[in-house]
């Protein structure tokens, strides 16, 4: 067991309609020491790729993004879950679907941060029915550039997104994957890595 | 001149209606060794605080109070804009309208994670007219904790947002404090600190 299970035991809370509340060290109270580590491991695991750029999208993707991005010394790019008035009409756009909030949002990336050139690793802190990262990846690869992997903090193994982006031929490395959860006896069962 | 101020005039682009556009380094593509430098300087700025807790808001808040959280080795908390189902019903919740998306959100932070004992420096990206740190503000009052102070990156000294703050008689440190912007010339005049 790694030290992201060991803490997802610890510190989580198993809700109903298997809703994991992480948010009193990941995201909503942060512990910096533990998205530090995150992004130390994130930075092993990827440090073969020539990593360019990190992208993530608002809001709590950001604070697992940026301890990656520091450790790769490469900007951190992130998408935007509404037009802002402060973002140029030239944009790469998504279309995605929220599990959380059972909304759609358009996510939009400037085309000024995303080129050709650039080899990126996509980096959020939940995976479960994948919108998210589908849409992180359709603007990537909008933008002629190459997606070096995508690294999430925890995935929700029994939704469909993992399989989606590994059966898309992608690179995912999950730092906890969740095989099932139990909200009455408090248990959680993590995937074999 | 300091390395913000800088960084502004270098890679700032002024637009009409007094919109200052940063996302090439602050607020969407982030440089993160520049953060870690608006970190150090918030630390050095309130190292003489017993700081508790790091409380800013989302979405781009959260890169700016990230490396202040770390200096300070305490957890960073942000506000959310939107009632999420992962958020237990017991929060704290003030009314914030935005600057930039000209709409008003609902700011919550759970109860679980300000408390009467907490000594809470505010970090934010921008400062225009105040409203996103008054709710802050009015959030951190809610909880009982003490307002150890406000860090700003960037404020814009010609709307009211810092004279109120101030009045109000909070500490109120902006690392860039714009005086005037001229999107025609393309200048930016900096308030003497």
């Amino acid at each position: 067991m790694n030290f992201l299970e060991e803490r997802i035991l610890k510190d989580g809370i198993i809700k109903p309609g298997n809703v994991l509340k992480v948010d009193s060290f990941l995201n909503h109270q942060m512990d910096v020491k533990l998205l530090d580590e995150i992004g130390r491991e994130f930075h092993r695991r990827f440090k073969s790729e020539k990593i360019t750029k990190v992208l993530t999208i608002e809001a709590s993707g950001i604070a697992i993004a940026y301890p990656v991005a520091r450790e790769f010394d490469v900007p951190l790019v992130f998408a935007k879950k509404a037009k802002s008035v402060n973002i140029d009409g030239d944009v790469y756009v998504a279309e995605v679907e929220s599990f959380t909030h059972k909304n759609k949002n358009q996510v939009i990336v400037s085309k000024k941060y995303l080129s050709p050139e650039d080899n990126v690793l996509i980096i959020d802190d939940f995976l479960a029915n994948g919108c998210a990262l589908q849409g992180l990846v359709s603007i990537v690869e909008s933008a002629g550039a190459s997606v070096a992997g995508l690294g999430i903090a925890i995935e929700k193994g029994f939704q469909i997104g993992g399989r989606v982006i590994r059966n898309l031929g992608y690179r995912l490395e999950s730092l906890a994957i969740i095989e099932s959860m139990d909200d009455q006896k408090g248990t959680i069962v993590f995937k074999e890595q």
